[in-house]
């Protein structure tokens, strides 16, 4: 037998390969970073984390530690019962209200990456399409690809335009003509990431309507339902709109197979690191194909038990929701402020943690070569900060950015605005003036030791 | 767009249908347990899980609660600084005592299983075989195919015929000839599933040694490698023989390439709940792919600050792991002692929670319908027990069973063999006597009803 090539698989390759496209600026400005006490540190806030909360949640998961023995022996591989309930009951007690669930159709997952890979599993086929509203998370690229080589397909929807369902049908008759596939999904997040913003009730029947018509997958990514901070704001769960869909005329049983809600708790519960996702779905094929395929993706008997125990706690979790509201909403406020103040646009967000900027008149160029140069020779070379390029997520156009402001204290989201404002400010000439911060030749070599020793500590997952 | 035509993939069809063959039975027998109070109930010991030494780990996770803000956050993909040192301290301190290990290149993920999935995507191809020496652990076959593709080829090692590293390449050359496509890789469990023996370290060798000589990955599963209960018994990791391959005259920067040892929580430390599997390579590159995958496979932060902490406590390990070998031996020895007074014979085990008895006399002829027909007819609906049957370990040959003993008290072993013993000594017209105890309809309908409802609860990932 002829020895192999490689020691690693074609595809073994490729997923080393599918980190963002900013992931070395991250580590290295990561390094020192930004506070009163040292006004050279960098200032990092592209990663979609909220740590405004952790005071909360550790508190009360550190205040009771009792566990049955079952946490240690092999449970459902879909989660245990009492997660599966302690889930539900809070769906019902929050954006599902008035739902009556079934602990059954959750799948408990580590993390909602997990989730998502694993129901683009089970309803693609290699090649085939997902629609995605963009602008969109970065890592939706890689979720829905690795291990899939499902096709994320970016569809700029305009509201001001015809219908949603009519520009999803022109985006599906565009994929199938020029890929010779379908587009079997449609992968909506909501709140949206990065912009914020949360989807009206008409746009959402529209989405959902042609879903279910056209039996294509209406995933509706709820990760920061829990999220919304602006007071009059309407949220409609897909969950809560699909159990009324027969009265739009939509076939039960379709509803039933091809709706399907995603939540989790990283982001309302300030909890990243616990790496707990969810799935509801009522397509019971589903459902058995992930009772199999979740065995690789189980949570942590112990941590299940004690996030389920927290959960149960309602009059906790209106606490926790309110104070975690109230901050993300403060924080928001603080950033926007100052942006109205310096006079740079922005999409006005009602929840989750991130500000989508508009900073087209900042570009040299309205392209993306001078996209990426704004950001890399200006924002991380010259100033030491880090925020989402608009092109990561797939923006319509070069010169809007992702600011995530839940990560750091208010201070340091002021810092951020002083640091953005004073650069853009300048004429083209005059930021060449400005010294490097961060110089190149350190990025690279930062970018080099990455790719050289993959076992970099604290790589953020999802940023 | 005409509609699709399922809404479930192809390969998510696949996906529902890919658990063992003897689940449905464990789920109805699991229904009512034996106890010396409820003398006919059932007795389920076809799972290979540790449950002896529960209080004590149990006692040692709930003895210290207080986490840092930072299990919270995103951390690095392939297991918190902390974990992974904790990880090489255990190491460095049991079964690969000598060796100086870098926590870099060990990935965390959730539970065995995911390691081993993870692992197998990196180095195959779909199609590709990986060699497993028989009797093999059955749920390999889903661990390697799952979202892989990868093929399962069993081959039955004979320590009496040629050396080892003949008898794999005769192996590789039967699957090249026959599939067209290469085995790339051996997996080796050590000490083994079913047989719970230890192989010598002349073996090892000659596996390492073809491995690394044909550049095949050499996997070591050393799930069970802290589960040695014979005092005498020489257990040789392959991370430490691999160390010393140069004297062997080969090539060190293929041995880094091609070995890779995998270890765990679920058995040595009796927490299949926990959902702890690890990975020790020096291959680099698939380091930087396991970087990216292993983000859809992280373990909770709570679980890893809580489990590092534990197993930071040397003297607690050397307590701990000393009393769950008194306990597994003691096991053991029950069951040995019952089996050889009813004149069983049995592979001798050395560790691992397993012992391979050999019923071949109890068939009514040497074929697999035979072995399926006394294991569902006599022992599942006739004597209401659940042992392992030998054909999902694709055995050699028909009639050879796995007791899993760890997952029961001793009374519960004695009168499992009772029963066992009570219906193998009888002929075949006198079984046909004994009334069904566990109604052929009843299993039919626990089939149905698993396959109606694929969310039933506490169905084990490995059985």
């Amino acid at each position: 037998m002829t020895p192999r090539i490689s020691d690693v698989s074609e595809r073994g390759i490729k997923a080393s390969a599918e980190a963002t496209s900013y992931f070395a600026a991250v580590i290295k400005l990561n390094e020192r970073l930004w506070s009163p006490e040292d006004p050279e540190g960098n200032i990092v806030m592209s990663i979609a984390e909220n740590r405004l909360t952790v005071d909360l949640i550790k508190d009360k998961l550190q205040s009771n530690l009792s566990f049955p023995d079952s946490v240690f022996f092999y449970d459902n591989t879909a989660g245990s019962a009492k997660m599966k309930s302690a889930m539900i009951g809070l769906l019902q007690h929050t954006f599902m209200k008035g739902l009556k669930l079934n602990p059954d159709n959750v799948t408990v997952s580590s993390g909602c990456g997990a989730v998502i890979s694993n129901l683009i599993y089970c309803v693609t086929q290699p090649g085939e399409g997902i629609a995605i509203p963009a602008p969109y998370y970065p890592a939706f690229d890689f979720d829905l690809t690795c291990k899939n080589d499902a096709v994320p397909v970016a569809v700029h929807l305009s509201a001001s335009d015809q219908p949603y369902d009519q520009q999803l049908q022109a985006a599906s008759d565009e994929y199938l003509q020029t890929s010779g596939k379908r587009l079997v999904a449609l992968l909506v997040t909501n709140p949206d990431n990065p912009t914020g913003t949360v989807y009206s009730e008409q746009h959402l029947l529209q989405m959902l309507k042609w879903c279910v018509q056209n039996k294509v997958h209406m995933i509706s990514d709820e990760i920061y339902a829990n999220s919304i901070f602006k007071p009059d704001c309407q949220f409609t769960s897909m969950a809560v709109l699909a159990s009324g869909a027969e009265e739009h005329g939509l076939n039960p049983e379709d509803v039933k197979s091809y709706v399907h809600v995603i939540f989790g708790l990283s982001k309302d519960w300030c909890a990243s690191g616990l790496r707990v996702g969810c799935l509801w779905t009522l397509n019971a094929r589903i459902q058995a194909a992930l009772q199999n395929v979740n065995a690789f993706y189980g949570v942590s008997g112990i941590a299940q038990h004690m996030i389920a125990d927290m959960l149960e706690d309602l009059s906790f979790v209106d606490k926790y929701l309110k104070e975690n509201k109230r901050r993300l909403g403060s924080a928001y406020d603080t950033l926007a402020g100052a942006l109205i103040k310096a006079g740079i646009k922005f999409t006005p967000a009602a929840g989750s943690v991130f500000c989508w900027v508009d900073l087209r008149s900042a570009l040299s160029q309205p392209t993306w070569k001078a996209e990426r140069q704004l950001w890399e020779e200006g924002f991380v070379q010259r100033c030491g900060f880090i925020i989402t390029p608009g092109q990561a997520s797939h923006a319509s156009e070069p010169g809007f950015f992702r600011i995530c402001y839940a990560i750091v204290d208010h201070e340091t989201i002021l810092q951020l605005v002083q640091r953005l404002v004073g650069f853009i400010t300048k004429s083209d000439a005059e930021r060449q003036q400005v010294p490097l911060w961060i110089k190149k030749a350190c990025m690279q070599k930062a970018k080099q030791e990455i790719e050289a020793d993959p076992t970099q500590p604290a790589k953020p997952a999802f940023e």
